[in-house]
């Protein structure tokens, strides 16, 4: 069956697990497809992530003054970044998150930035500040990160985050690590002492991933228990093979357009993808794919996500979760 | 040859390596064991690091009003404590930095604890401060890592300094991962898109060690560019026998006795020991000992660290380093 067909399939998810075989009937987010592997279904996941929170959200409000906050801080107007600040804020709305988007121009100085940032930081009706990365050029990305006051830092970019979550001590994780562990849990796939390949040694992504993939799971942040490989853009490519196809779990997050193949693949494993590239269609329409080869992974793999509608939404609703737990430790 | 006897020969280690194969004429640090392995000498190393080190000190306090100054921390009187101690205060007197103890009664409370950490971060004449590790039991050791001055933090413990080594921004590192990457580097042994097992996942040095050895080596703190698989408590077994099995390097830093034997070890590999774990002879007596099987290992890798004389030294040198890098960050 064609990958957008697949897609288009989610929709449909309950008849179709309700006739697909056991394996998928884990917590009604797996979809069963033609092939060996059931996808995992992200924008559900998202729904039942954001309808948890929304409850959470209006008992918490109950004794509170006001609705947790979110700020978006947007420099230009890159496409893309238009798009994603959009989803955020809809997002926010719905789980009955206030939030606004500040918009400046794309001629800021990286001091203006931080200025605004500051006001930001300083504005005690704010809850949770998100840069929309990237930024123009001419300005620091890390030391805009580390402008955003940590207790306000819901991407989890602050240096001082990131170095609490490597201790394991209670902080903001960056959202995208939340959305792959959620991913893996809630399709109920086992991870302790299980062998995981992350491929990307992102700052933000790949290598906070790994550090939550291989701690222990009695700390303040718990961890998963498994044992960890980290592949990056100098890992040869036959020692990348070697490793993927020995692995439960691979996660992809490089923007490496099709770098997972199916033949790379273990039978069974569970295949995370991170990746959201954009390519030029035959006819020159922009189609989003990720670092997975999607037809030829789902032949093999039991589980895995699809892009778009795989980690994307996930990601966006751990914002909101981020957004909420900054509301509850600021009336604290 | 018994490996008391090779240990015993780490100062005629010139004559020897000359007479040995090339493969250990590499910097005068290597001692060519009667086995396939050449032992890596780390009390050379150390000594090598610390007279460079006594040179740049010389010069630095030409232009500087004192020398680098250091605090020990040492709560209560545990004998292994007291020796550690002992040591890295002989080694600063010997590169030329000013160092004292502060012994505390194993009585004292954590905010005590905490209080006289405040009066050394107060104290501009002390640059770096190291509380040894462990601190009795009723005293949280992150409570305390936290307490230190981010910038005289020398063991590289405070969790904004973790966060900055993830980031790999300029920080203070874990003295014995800085041992760990100056041993394989001034043994020559290749890391870019190497494979390397770490055995470990401690904060203070698994983690760290894991996250220099697989990042960019274009970095304000660079890293080693090799695929890292990091491997713990809750790797089974035959797991962790797999991947040492394929790794170009093995570190362990585990704390269990013997841990890697020969048959887990590739043909030419490298193999560093971090353990340092105390046990009783059959006549009653203390012995050191690794979490590497010397004997079987020294048959297969082709360069092994001893215990003790391996990464121990080194650790110790390092801390010097760290303490002068404090001294000039203070001065700057």
């Amino acid at each position: 069956m064609h990958y957008k067909k697949l897609l288009n399939r989610i929709y449909y998810f309950k008849k179709c697990v309700r006739k697909s075989s056991r394996q998928c009937l884990f917590h009604n987010v797996l979809i069963q497809s033609e092939s060996k592997g059931c996808i995992i279904n992200g924008k559900r996941i998202a729904e039942e992530i954001q309808n948890e929170l929304k409850c959470s959200i209006t008992e918490w409000l109950t004794k509170h003054p006001r609705k947790p906050s979110l700020v978006a801080v947007l420099v230009g107007e890159d496409p893309a970044s238009v798009k994603y600040v959009e989803k955020k804020m809809e997002a926010a709305q719905s789980v009955g998150i206030d939030s606004r988007t500040e918009n400046l121009p794309n001629t800021i100085t990286e001091s203006q930035l931080i200025g605004k940032i500051n006001e930001l930081n300083n504005d005690p009706a704010v809850d949770g500040i998100l840069v929309q990365l990237p930024v123009p050029k001419h300005i620091s990305e890390r030391n805009i990160c580390n402008a955003v006051d940590p207790l306000k830092d819901v991407d989890g970019f602050h240096f001082s985050n990131a170095g609490k979550l490597c201790l394991n001590m209670n902080a903001f994780v960056p959202c995208t690590v939340l959305a792959v562990i959620e991913l893996i849990k809630r399709t109920g796939v086992e991870t302790f002492g299980k062998h995981v390949v992350v491929c990307g040694r992102s700052k933000n992504i790949g290598l906070p991933l790994s550090i939550l993939l291989h701690s222990d799971a009695r700390n303040e942040l718990p961890g998963l228990e498994a044992t960890v490989t980290l592949c990056h853009r100098n890992t040869p490519p036959e020692q990348l093979e070697m490793f993927t196809k020995m692995a439960d779990i691979v996660i992809s997050a490089t923007g490496v357009v099709h770098l997972i193949k199916g033949h790379m693949i273990k039978e069974g494993a569970c295949v995370i993808d991170v990746g959201i590239n954009r390519i030029q269609t035959p006819e020159g329409k922009v189609k989003l794919v990720g670092d997975v080869d999607f037809d030829s992974v789902v032949k093999v793999a039991k589980h895995v996500t699809p892009v778009p509608g795989g980690v994307g939404p996930v990601t966006v609703a751990m914002l909101m979760k981020n957004t909420y737990l900054a509301a509850i430790n600021h009336f604290r």
